[in-house]
């Protein structure tokens, strides 16, 4: 006997899925995927993928590669957006996105081509994943990178309502006989810090944690965390994008190979992301106190009741990404830094290793 | 007046994110992504992003490319997710993962090169997270794909207990004179539909509703959906891989172009993804009947007493995939793709639109 049944025709709208919003979001933010496009990119509209021309053979393009590596990585935002979502400001979190992927590939010594993200949300609401992309657009834009295609998933049985989640997808290209090699770093080498923008993208459960404890609200000025902006606007303060400066230091030396390793200080911080650039052997010894400790990571460690190893292992401390340089350009490079607008600190050197070496020594 | 403090000091690991846990995933996976490289993945242990060469020079690679261009794309598995997790069976969702991104890679005319994945969950579960990355490895063995990396990212603010959601990204190369051009798209050209191996990843917000208003546990059999498997088993069936077959076929005519259009059965069905390969002034004209729809379909369509054209234009209705082909060749390419195990249907034609074009008609 059949069961009884609703008589009401379900629709994909009624199961929580609107491709008319979705639609209207794909419009908006066309613009935005435009502006970073430049001349690699084919538009191939109504396409299922997006196309970039690599073009060696043209001369429109004056970087050609003899021995092209393809360099590839993804990230998210970790739980940096509940803070987004929290306070309802979207314009920024896109660029800790690119920042988190395009500081990766550069590590790797390559330049940025392109990047394409995938947000998840409960609902869309087209004006406010349309500045989500306006943030994303921008920082491609800074990075030169063409911001080539997305995914937009509306799950409202994933995602709690007002829910969202990103994740970011990067591609860039190094010719191999100039990708970081950690073979390359040898003892002597300078070690230059540049400095962070604030707690970046790493961390933030412990940070909703603190300020949980600290019974401090997103809205509200601490004056022993940031006298000027509020907690939220303190923590919510975009990841630095190191690409642009990096890649100008990497194209000043196209043929000496003064840059010798490199790191992006995220999750297990100084200590095991400068250890990634090591090879046997080595060290490297940095100075805790070549730098001053931003107050933002002083106030997370007093209300946490933090211990500082672990405070050192989760956050980036003031510095957010590490160049070993030789010695004799070491001076040369910080000014070039310098003027790109990075903050640079000689903050520690490369040596011979006592014991079976890799790793990173207070000193 | 300081407020009173909870003395107890905060760890990143009682905020929900376990490093150790983190570590042990990625350690057990190494062996799943090893498995894809080949020989054109540079290792980079303890890098910040993968490397994958492209090589142009050396004769290791057979498939030279005079004007590469990359093709990229970016894409989850919705809420199909929400089976296997209902379900706890972990070792088939991957496979959707990559069905979706390189399905759509192929359609641009590309060969797929490279893949990485996105995996976002409350809590890292080592075993099952090894399952759905073993899933993704082999899927990109079969398309002879690299795994070039990926993230994990512990969340429990923003994922419910159990909760995982996945984003994957993939990256082709096409020969530019090779790409897929919608002027080439001619009427008379035949389209060949590729079978589907079920509901794949598209509509399945709607096959909860439908599900749930069936009252129908995915643990049990009904007949009229499926006498041989469970609910949960026949919607959990993974997305087909064309990528394998069609890129053989592509590569089989590597001076004509006989394959002058293809169409991803995605979102918006037949209807609305095999419009994305014509050009103005011509439409497609497929007959309905051409091909048996699944009955998996037809029990969406009664329990949920979802329209007919509401159902066309979210379901694949069982052609995931089309190739729009020359005349003269759509039997031998029939026959290529059948021996590669495609189950093949004639289903129509492209004519000369009497409209604006663009369209597909029930012809």
């Amino acid at each position: 006997m059949p069961r009884k049944k609703d008589p009401s025709p379900l629709t994909y709208a009624s199961s929580g899925v609107s491709i008319e919003e979705g639609d209207r979001f794909a419009r908006r933010i066309q613009g935005h995927m435009r502006r970073t496009f430049g001349q690699r990119v084919i538009v191939n509209e109504g396409g299922f993928a997006g196309l970039f021309r690599l073009d060696y053979n043209e001369a429109l393009f004056k970087r050609n590669y003899k021995d092209p590596v393809l360099v590839a990585c993804t990230d998210g935002v970790g739980t940096k957006i509940r803070l987004a979502i929290d306070m309802n400001v979207w314009d920024t979190i896109g660029i800790d996105l690119v920042a988190m992927n395009v500081n990766d590939l550069v590590v790797q010594g390559a330049e940025p081509l392109l990047f394409l993200d995938y947000i998840a949300c409960h609902k869309v609401v087209p004006e406010q994943l349309e500045q989500i992309v306006k943030g994303i657009s921008e920082a491609c834009r800074e990075c030169d990178t063409a911001l080539l295609g997305g995914e937009t998933a509306e799950m409202s049985s994933m995602y709690a309502p007002g829910d969202i989640d990103l994740a970011g997808f990067a591609l860039g290209v190094v010719e191999l006989s100039r990708a970081t090699d950690p073979e390359r770093v040898e003892p002597g080498d300078v070690i230059l810090g540049l400095e962070s923008d604030g707690v970046h993208s790493n961390g933030y459960s412990l940070v909703h944690k603190v300020i949980e404890r600290a019974g401090v609200g997103l809205d509200e000025n601490v004056a022993a965390l940031d006298p000027d902006r509020t907690v939220g606007e303190c923590f919510l303060t975009p990841t630095r994008l190191y690409a642009p400066s990096v890649v100008r230091v990497l194209r000043h030396y196209k043929v000496k190979k003064v840059v010798t390793g490199m790191a992006h200080i995220t999750g297990g911080g100084l200590q095991d992301n400068l250890a990634r650039a090591l090879r046997e052997g080595i060290d490297a010894k940095v100075r805790l106190d070549a730098w001053e400790t931003p107050r933002a990571f002083d106030w997370i460690q007093q209300e946490g009741n933090v211990d500082i190893e672990e405070m050192r292992h989760v956050f980036n401390m003031g510095i957010g990404f590490c160049m070993i340089v030789r010695p004799s350009f070491a001076s040369s490079i910080t000014d070039q830094l310098t003027r790109a607008g990075e903050r640079v600190h000689t903050i520690g050197e490369v040596v011979k290793s006592k014991g079976a070496g890799g790793s990173v020594l207070n000193g």
